[in-house]
């Protein structure tokens, strides 16, 4: 039987769960035979990105086509009727990560509308910091939202600009939107990617079979074996159809201003982001910390896996031993009971294993990508040190986390971030290690290979550091502004 | 884990399937306890108006919940959870089978718009003769569709108004649609019901607890123990909420035209239409049927179920004996596999069964409500004669059917339909009978204990035999001229 | 994802639910194309002698194939692969309502064992009398038990038979069983049909395309355009094979005692059992209730469904009308939630619906089948009732139920039986009807056309009305002796 | 709705897939709350050890439950109804991968029995090398077998013995097996945990909150956060109960030969096995490959995840930098489509992704656990290739894989081991790299920290490299000298 429904209840949010996550993934073709078996595989090296649903929409040449499902793209994506389900030559799909707005399917991209011009799919990754305002005027015109998703905020721009071809009312639609964002769109005749003026969010462009192929991270062009051509601009709207591709400017001049992150934590190792690679990057973060923040340790031990190329990177510069002192479970413990005879650091095990022999007298020196609020930190060294660990040291490979991202990373709020309410001192002390040490802004930057940071206008997006954002943030004044008078709120559907 | 997913592949319709459907049922209740409990149960009961989806959009006070299944309401709404997932002390709801768009669940009712005025949920039974003429109109203004159906259009049409109130814009929605429909509508402040100018689809009030309640029939009513108040009336908009309930007539008034089929086929005998008991119609027309055309038999047997009470009617009228000489099994046989050996009949004999011992050397008279394409008929008599009987008569409890619908009933073409295209002598040899028979159009306005047929402005919507169409048909007027010239077409998704 | 799992946690029996369930049916067909796809229909036929669980087992001519589901035959046995899963020109079924032992896909049939002599599936209907105790002596020889179920018994029998051909084996331990049931078994060269010594269940012989046929009712037969061609006889065994049809009598000679309450309730109306119409049976024991308990009164209106045929009797015999003063609901309305508002009688109205029209005003007759514990009596005349009946008569068409049964009929303990525990005017008053009144013992003889009951060695199995068991019950005996010194217990598995 | 149904079509071995599996974990535990929850957490802690299905069973004081599952334990064995569904204060649980028999539900462990004597519940890993005989035999005494695993045939052993109580019989029915495994068993009283005579599979003993654990490995010990007491050791048997634990030796004293695969490639690296820590014996393996296949290389890469430690011992030895070269994506690409357009290495870039920062233009030194087909060497060889290595060497760190395995690992045949069909040369050849070496038999003692083998009793199950098995292989004695003769066949049940 079909038993489809139109509701989903998401599990809340583990409390014990300390890490960042990232919106979403992106990925494109055209004029591929079976573009969704080539899509799903795409998605498939971005699950990274985004693992609580994913999408993808096709066009055959007379219709399009969508599949919208919750969890990952290696359950959602199979059957040998893939393709006759999801037929056609061009596509774009997504992997996503909800952040506000609800787990709901309604909410997973691509969007599709049926315009008078005909019809337009979109994905994106990031977001836009005046969604909020953008869609309240629409609202207030007559439009009907099905979704609390930005991507559905642009398509009712195009939908309703006042210019005549599908590419102009893009443009025009563009021209209302703020933020940071890598977004992809299929019309029944072109392709299309777009990346923020500053190009916060990433997008490359590669080639399959003499094809175009857009992806949010070069390791999606690795996995179907297409070559890397160059990265999407920032600023940049690449426009592919049978006769090639397009390069509009629809935005003013500006520098780019990429996301740091991308290099800390979310991107994979074997990513090149921005014409650097990842990996190399993480290395650089590493080396740098053990010039700046040095300790006498037995052993360097990555926490598992962000802090692997780091720790690599620490060793090598100070002669350590790098060791796996913690052993990752990469089977999923999804819903486990927790026994009520109160097991300790259960969260953590279920995950996370210490490799005694590696640990036990020793002055363990612990790498991690970033700190965000500390729990898990508190729990990995207590687990290390019940391994038997002499001493345990603590560095974090990018500097304090102290601001709240807006631009598509997920992220608590800035009185919960562990950095930007504790001194060094205190940190040390709530982690309950012996030293504790942060990366420098300025070793990010050194580990970039970027010149020193330009305070007036810094190569990177890297506010979570510095609180320097490169945007406005319309939504939040306008949310600021009317918190002191009234509030603000639309009457919000819950289920579909 | 939750693996719902955005897409459904509907069984294709059974060649073998020779009924009629009527699009949908509708619900609703105000201000009692639990209300989509209450919902749930109306549902239920009004589950033979359309089994292949269903949904309840809740209003908690402060914000709305909805749920969409594929699928019987006893298998969807169900669970001790089902008032914390859908909370709230009102609800709308709705039981479908597809028309036109397909079988997603993004069609499924209750839909539901976010309008600058408030949240309003919609849902319909019924169809709208100039949607796609309306659609077209709202996709050039910048409206973006998210399914094929017309409570969307209806919302649409709300969010645009340039009126203030959300009553007002919805007089003002209501203007402009033409059709035959019986709504139901949600806000967070009203219950509201409509029905079209000529009451074509039906629509009862009730009071349960000393609150109001609305549904398509009253069966729906009896379940929850509710009394019947009255039928909304033709042309009726009810506005229910704390402060009881308001009449508005925002049409032009006409004369009452409500649709005979309901009486034939679609309402549940128990149900009483427009103050008339469906059994008591039923039976009158069976009654009616042995006057207009007797028959020496030995025997009268009941097409089950529509049949029964039109079959007990003719056996008292006739002073016959009235016996079950075929039995119905209630088990569904979704999909079964035709074995390759090529049984015959076993696409009846999945659901009928020739009971031998009343048929066996018997003149049987058969009755059937209806007769649609006449296959079916053809396999019922061959299954009893195949059981021994002497000869077989058949009745048809309606006079001929030969003009579609555009009011809802979902109905094959003209050219499809059995009495469209032959003579009574050219049926019964199709059906291969002794003797054939019909309703006249007189006998089934005796049967409702109407005056007889007033030619000029009839009493009921009876196009089905007449072909007297009760409004204008302006999406088939558009597509009939556009025939001529170009291609109609909407640029289609599918999936979603 | 496969998702299959060795666990069911059933629905527990409805308080409410006031019916009798009958454990199973049984099929089998031998040297047919597609054996399992017509065994999947000859199931459909047999759904109502047991909707919990079904199952096929089919020989390739190399290998065993079985499946078994939870659910209704419609549902579990379709697609277009059934034949591919299911491969072979032989097969079994069986249709199951759990009786004692859990409703664990353990004990749905059929049961097979790989035994030294060849592979053997085996399903039955019925219940041993005295399984317990084999049970206990086999596991005390070392057998392991899978099951809970009566099947297993008779496969462990086989297994340790002492004989050397299959058929001896088989004879072998049908001389230890005791009780009442009929059995159908298949090994890698035959078909197998086994009625009890005394003929309690129903099996018939039918003939399908020149190939033999086994099935409890023969309803069964017609689904498939299988034609009758005789009872299997009381403690007949059938042997089918490649020679044909061998009938073999391993038991002593005794004179049938066919279960009468086939008649009364389980066998559907079409089927002929022992000979007899069961819809004509039915119709006469109406016909002699309105003899033998008459009443003024205006109207006869059958309990849905298995009242019908007992109430068209009652009515041509008393010469009044009959009317479906009673409308049932066939959507199942699977586990509802009843709102705390306490709606009154919504157990029944969830399935039957009062039809005013036929019940205001009226001194209302209504027939059923039979009276279990009388709850449900009690509820339908109150709806009945509440919908405006002057006067409410009730009959029973069949004897009062007073003593439990043994032979694979679910029945309430005897202390929960109305009949057992009250008088006629006692339960008169209990249900709140005007008159009550129940066929007797000698009438439902005569409506079986039946020379008059023999107390000695009566014509039928009726222990049910007259507390004479057929056969001794070792199992209850044994369990009686032990209940004053010890408990008799098996430790026993929940789950599998 | 419950739509349990009793067949699972496993997914065919992707043709692919060069790994070897091993076929099971088991764990115990008595006299703790919650039991079920704890042993939900042991298992997901041996999780690598068999991903096929999962079971629990417990025992509550009164009765035995038991759930099975297809699938993770973490999908498995959750919900807040866990312990509901599972009470009791003592369970067992195992993992298992499937080898002979197929993937039914009715193979997944433990298997359960209802013994005359009381109820007993069993899980195994490992496998009886004369289980085919023994089946066999107890077929013929008129056993009756559910499934084809040989926890099964213990049971049946078990259930036959002429000893009295549970222990003896126990006992008994060990003496009649021959192989290698670890089984636990659980009765209404006891727990218990053996050891084969040689202790082929590895088991421990664990103490947590005052009570003995029994697991696989270590790390399911360190997941509740139990201490580890000691190995069972080879040929014991412990008893744990209410009187806490019982040594008992039921095979005569032999020493022990635990096999040395689990530290090539099967325990985790962070368990601790017969004394000696998984990590630190691979590290040891790399040390010594470096020093006895040297190369002149400019970085050490481990093939993920099991050829890591090894490549950190080869890094360390030979002074080379070791680097991320290879990126293993852990999401899993269950059936993903293979577009016809023929994507080179998709099979292997699924799982695995060149880190061409590390690779390009270097001469790459690959470490890998072990050789089994060699053809997915061949395509991770060419894929580092084709990311710009400019030479590529590889290691085994284990010797050449040359000889099947018949005590529980998934090995393909003699004829698919690549080593065993080719010479070093060829091998070389084969996977196209510059040099390729193996890890000396001399070594890997070495690396286990022991004496040299003794090749009279050698100290460790090595027959993999040797051939040189630690017992008679019965089963197979007779299935060759029967080849000679006559197929060997039990008529076999496909499906349940």
């Amino acid at each position: 039987m079909n038993s489809v429904s139109d509701r989903w209840s998401p599990a809340p949010r583990d409390p014990l769960d300390d890490t960042l996550r990232l919106e979403c993934g992106v990925y494109g073709v055209f004029d591929v035979p079976e573009a969704a078996a080539i899509t799903a595989l795409g998605l498939h090296a971005l699950q990274h990105r985004g693992q609580e649903a994913c999408g993808i929409a096709t066009f055959d040449g007379q219709r399009f086509h969508t599949e919208r499902h919750m969890g990952h793209v290696g359950d959602a994506f199979t059957g040998a009727d893939l393709v006759q389900r999801l037929p056609g030559t061009a596509a774009i799909g997504h992997t996503r990560y909800s952040t506000s707005g609800g787990s709901f399917i309604r909410n997973v991209q691509p969007m599709f509308a049926d315009l008078a011009a005909g019809g337009v799919a979109i994905a994106h990754n990031g977001n836009l910091t005046n969604a909020l305002t953008l869609r309240e005027q629409l609202v207030e015109e007559g439009a009907i939202f099905q979704s609390t998703s930005d991507s559905e905020v642009i398509l009712h721009l195009i939908a309703r600009s006042r210019k005549g071809k599908i590419i102009d009312r893009f443009i025009d639609a563009l021209s209302r939107i703020e933020g940071g964002y890598a977004l992809v769109a299929l019309t029944n005749k072109k392709l299309i990617g777009v990346r923020d003026p500053l190009g916060i969010r990433p997008l490359v462009l590669g080639e399959f079979q003499g094809r175009y192929v857009l992806a949010s991270e070069t390791c999606a062009l690795d996995i179907i074996g297409a070559t890397f051509v160059r990265d999407v601009e920032h600023g940049e709207m690449v426009v592919i159809d049978q006769d090639g591709l397009k390069s509009l400017r629809p935005f003013p001049a500006q520098r780019a201003r990429p996301c740091i992150f991308e290099y800390v934590y979310f991107a994979r190792p074997d990513s090149v982001v921005n014409g650097r690679s990842v990996y190399e990057v993480r290395k650089r973060m590493g080396r740098r910390l053990a010039q700046e923040t040095p300790a006498d340790v037995d052993v360097v031990v990555p926490v598992p896996d962000s802090g692997v190329p780091a720790a690599l990177g620490f060793a090598q510069e100070a002669g350590l031993p790098y060791e796996l002192g913690i052993i990752r479970n990469h089977y999923v413990g999804r819903t486990f009971i927790e026994p009520t005879q109160g097991l300790r650091e259960l969260g953590v095990r279920m995950k996370l294993s210490p490799n005694r022999s590696v640990l036990a007298g020793k002055r363990v020196m612990l790498i991690d990508d970033s700190i965000v609020r500390g729990t898990n930190s508190v729990r990995v060294v207590r687990m290390v040190r019940e391994a038997g660990a002499a001493e345990v040291h603590l560095r974090s490979a990018s500097p304090p986390l102290m601001y709240p991202d807006f631009y598509g990373i997920d992220m608590p709020d800035r009185d919960k971030l562990l950095a930007a309410n504790k001194s060094l001192e205190e940190i040390r002390e709530f982690i309950g290690v012996e030293t504790m040490g942060f990366l420098s802004v300025e070793g990010l930057y050194w580990a970039m290979n970027s010149a020193p940071r330009d305070p007036v206008n810094p190569q990177f997006t890297d506010h979570y550091f510095t609180g320097d954002y490169p945007t406005r943030l319309l939504d939040r004044e306008i949310a600021e502004g009317r918190n002191e008078q009234a509030e603000r709120q639309l009457s919000f559907l819950v289920g579909a």
